[in-house]
């Protein structure tokens, strides 16, 4: 538990943004919680819910409501945000016409720029001056909000170029039933959460066409060999994959009923359209921009990634998942090591 | 598929001998699948059902059931062992007293004796002498019984000293919806497979005292480094246990409505005695065993393996499961990376 409270601004009242709203304020931190949406302040700060994103969840005195953007950043040089990715960049354009000193921002969404290619913490660096920044902390790993929501034990991990930075966040999200971990690792930390919700798609598309665990088990494994070789070649250290940020969190999302990721894949996989299905799930599915983004991320390493390739033609070349899925259960290669092997060469070769 | 059609023996009737029977059916192998118990084999032959193992399968009329073991190997030279480790080696003892030419034996059981601390392939070494001994083959890998007996897609990996004769075994099974892969390191595929099931009751336990995906996940994620780790120092490739052998029997074990070990966890967790649970099941929970032997070579090895000590508490010392699980969530050391390092630090010294 830290010592000393603090005024802390978190940006985004989604599941995720409340839900780590709640962790700072059972800690004692005064949370300004930013939204966009009137009549969710309304009944944020009359009536103590969040009713579409935590339901049955009642919020302590020490979350305050803002649609303000300045009024949610004032007294305080932190910034958690929690919008989804593609909101990151404009979010931040504003943010830095208000601040006035070096904030630390601590994102917590987890994607990748398609086109651009940059990870949220190089998109962070980009849009905030370097007198406003004090630093950049990711905070990732198997963490339902629901569940956080609900105080039921949760692990994650943080990481920054900065780890005093990391440290500082580590203290501040730190309880009980939160426990943080930092890992150096930031690469792999983001890649690790981004890509993750690519497998998840897989996954779900797997339970959508009736196949059953044993599929689903071969798929997340080679998800996360493919995830492994991406990161390690673009610098990460390959143990993160196998840590919170990697393993832990694709488990976590591929076999959870609260994934929206798998929720979504398992649609696609009963046959639904992409369109039919985001219109349907009402909240953002950072997996399908991610599957782009992975898809232009393999091409530009020349990395092997034969599940990401697959789930882009189902997703944007209305390729059939039933055809996909197939093509790669047949696909594995005769000697399981030689897929395994290519990360150790990978890994080998940045030392 | 294979061209050659072979006689093939496979010992033991449970669940996996009847389901794996059915692949080597499918393939056109004739099998002689022996049981102990002559009303089952009544049933098999008679109705060709094993309803109380595999409910709602029809087997084909080229399985064929025998009581006698004698009448079980004849004609062939490949036995598939699928009785439980601790009937192993008197199986094997009265084998040997039957066959005359040199066998391979394929194990497909997921465990290591307490007290020798053998895996199974050392087990079956000293038991068959080497006039009647061709090779020890073993098949792991993400595999409910039941999924293959439908016929969905599914993985798994074969390991040998003798690489040609796990060729010769991948042949054997492998087609369209079983798919077969190769992978040299015998230590490792053992390893995962066994130890998996001590990290699937933690897993159970954790769903039984009511705490969510979270938790799990953080346990899974542990369970795997403490494997990776031990396995390693004892000579196995750590990229096996990020493989189908690993992480992929480890996600279905632990999340699958099907596995005993789980079950056998949730109701631990759940507030059931160790004795109630094993009366309960009516089948072999290969984890109990294998957590007495996980902790007697975690010391020979001098390795930290946390759940698993936690788990040998629980099971063996009358510890509190929910004491055992808040330990661990509390444990996890601050930088996630020191864990992880411990891996690397292993692998090094191997090298």
């Amino acid at each position: 538990m830290t010592e000393q409270k603090e005024n802390i601004a978190v940006i985004g009242a989604g599941s995720w943004g409340t839900a780590l709203a709640l962790v700072l304020a059972d800690n004692g931190h005064q949370v300004q919680l930013w939204m966009r949406n009137k009549k969710q302040l309304k009944e944020i700060n009359e009536q103590q819910t969040n009713h579409k994103y935590l339901p049955d969840i009642k919020l302590p005195e020490n979350i305050k409501g803002f649609v303000s953007l300045e009024e949610s950043l004032k007294g305080t040089d932190t910034a958690i945000i929690a919008v989804p990715t593609k909101a990151i960049r404009e979010t931040l354009r504003q943010i830095i016409k208000i601040i006035h000193i070096p904030f630390t921002f601590v994102h917590v969404s987890k994607g990748v720029e398609p086109d651009t290619l940059k990870r949220i913490s190089e998109m962070i660096e980009e849009e905030v001056p370097d007198h406003l920044l004090n630093a950049v902390v990711v905070l990732s790993g198997p963490s339902h909000a629901e569940e956080v929501s609900l105080r039921h034990p949760t692990t994650v991990t943080v990481s920054s170029k900065h780890m005093k930075a990391a440290e500082q966040v580590q203290d501040l999200f730190m309880n009980q039933h939160f426990r943080v971990y930092t890992n150096p690792d930031l690469v792999g930390v983001e890649i690790g959460g981004a890509l993750k919700n690519v497998i998840a798609l897989a996954a779900g598309i797997s339970d959508g066409l009736g196949y059953g665990d044993n599929a689903k088990a071969a798929l997340i494994t080679r998800g996360l060999a493919e995830i492994t070789r991406l990161g390690t070649k673009m610098g990460a250290n390959p143990l993160t994959f196998s840590g919170l940020a990697g393993i832990g969190d694709l488990i976590v999302t591929c076999t959870s009923v609260h994934s929206r990721n798998w929720k979504a894949g398992n649609m696609l996989g009963k046959g639904c359209k992409l369109e039919e299905v985001l219109d349907n799930m009402g909240m953002v599915v950072e997996g399908v921009r991610t599957t782009k983004a992975a898809y232009q991320l393999a091409q530009k390493y020349q990395i092997n990634m034969p599940l990401t390739e697959a789930l882009y033609h189902v997703l944007f070349n209305g390729m059939e998942p039933k055809q996909a899925v197939d093509q790669l259960m047949m696909r594995l290669r005769k000697n399981e090591m030689e897929d395994l092997v290519d990360i150790l060469s990978e890994q080998m070769e940045q030392k």
